[in-house]
């Protein structure tokens, strides 16, 4: 007969994928609706939750626009992300091995976060990206190598962070542009350095669905201080990390499970006077010293 | 220290809700967690599938208005919403045979789908709402009563179907308004009757990314045809549900996996002449008898 009991439903969905050419994408979405329907049994979900849960993920998408990610949000603070890039870190780690492995372990990754954007301008070494923002300065510098040691030039570094008060340009305003974000490349020793703020510990953006679940779990919002980095090069792994501040809270329970202790950093503070790369500084400032090392693509 | 490995991301969002108020939103938070992380455990997601995951998630929200409801439209085809009716539906018959059943079977539930508009206009009995539009003639006429037999008198039919090709009101443009649904009251006996169309097989909208997915599942997007109804008086167990259409094609693989076969109603073809209740029709029409009952509510 045309009828499905309960039990049967799981199945039936899963078969009506018999024609399906594409052999993962069956994979995927198999597990998918395996995994769902376990979860709605588990719970035995009940149709007013649906119908809410719905109206949650209607309102997760209405609030997206181009400076907003909300479900990448979701996905972030669900602890989706951070697996996501964990396991396949994991299995670039074992590749790694199996290749031969090298001098030194690469640079671990971490999330990209909702407010990665494209195209930043690319800057000259030195340049300022934190000058008439809010927030400390600090000075950025080290080295990016391959995994042998060997100098990478002319390597990437794709930069953003909020101001010093954890505030992304993307969150300033539709007129603010792009602030605290530039790709700098690398020397021909494969050196990098740059001015920015040190990053301060901010909330996620919880004025949306995100942020009331995370009231609604009772959580807190914030991520440790932190800069974003895309660090890429032809003839090489890219990865996509932070370098975390090391003296910062919620290092202990960032929002988004992120934390490394690879991409832990210290950051010196100086007195006013003069900085490494002869700058007269007339107040105070940091700096952080960070080598990155990339896998050799094969 | 602070990180965490691949393996307790899943328990460390889980003790993240330590705090939670809400004993109901942790269970289910908890479950979802799990669930959603051992999917991505199982299937090893890249990084490219979890973005397109994202941007799927993103196009479904914004292809969502007050007329289309993509996230209802994707649980519908994953089989999630009518697992949710099932489950329920179970947990209703349970408690309706614990409470000492009744002398006749209540009436199955199925999905509500996307189309639901509240504030149908009331009706009166034997009104005609498939008049001017495509379609066959068609006659609904029966009986709503409780599990003891007893007539419910005044008991809303909240009705809505799309047309004799299988397109509603809400697929038709801005202008065209509620078309093809009413609210009737059924009479002191509990009798109810009216005209609408005999409904077609149709495809639920695929030119939104859950037609893109049905495609790449390998599947046909379409519904046997069924007029819906929302059945409630006071007093009684609403119930959510189909007339399904007994030729129709598509009853043995309907994309939102709704059929059930107390659901199941044959169409009698009748030539012109006169209607059961009177009305003089100059082409051919078709009848159907169906008749409810609710469970008293405790
Ligand atoms: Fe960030
Ligand atoms: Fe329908």
């Amino acid at each position: 007969m045309a009828q499905l009991e309960a039990e049967d439903i799981t199945q039936a969905v899963i078969d009506r994928m018999a024609d399906c050419q594409d052999p993962r994408f069956k994979q995927v979405m198999t597990a998918l609706v395996k995994h769902a329907h376990a979860f709605i049994r588990e719970v035995q979900l009940s149709e007013e939750e649906w119908i809410n849960a719905i109206l949650f993920l209607t309102e997760t998408g209405k609030m997206c626009d181009d400076k907003r990610q909300e479900f990448i949000l979701l996905s972030d603070t669900l602890g989706i992300s951070m697996l996501v890039v964990a396991l396949n870190q994991l299995k670039a780690a074992r590749a790694f091995q199996q290749g031969g492995g090298g001098a030194e372990q690469p640079t671990e990754a971490t999330v990209q976060g909702p407010f990665y954007w494209e195209g930043a301008p690319a800057l000259p070494l030195g340049a300022d990206i934190g000058e008439n923002m809010p927030g400390e300065p600090a000075y950025y510098q080290g080295r990016v190598t391959d995994t042998e040691g060997r100098p990478i030039a002319n390597c990437c570094l794709d930069v953003w962070s909020g101001d010093g008060e954890g505030v992304y340009d993307m969150q300033m305003g539709d007129d603010a542009g792009m602030r605290l974000r530039a790709r700098f490349h690398t020397d021909e020793d494969g050196r990098y350095r740059f001015w920015s703020i040190k990053p301060s510990f901010y909330p996620v953006p919880d004025d949306g669905p995100v942020g009331g679940m995370l009231r609604r779990m009772g959580r807190h919002p914030n991520r440790p201080g932190h800069i974003h980095m895309k660090v890429y090069a032809p003839g090489h792994q890219s990865v996509t990390t932070h370098l975390f501040v090391a003296d910062s809270p919620y290092l202990d329970s960032d929002a988004v499970f992120g934390v490394r202790n690879s991409l832990i950093v210290p950051f010196t503070t100086h007195p006013p006077g003069t900085a490494p790369d002869g700058r007269a500084m007339d107040r105070p400032y940091h700096s952080a010293t960070y080598d990155f090392r990339l896998v050799p693509a094969r």
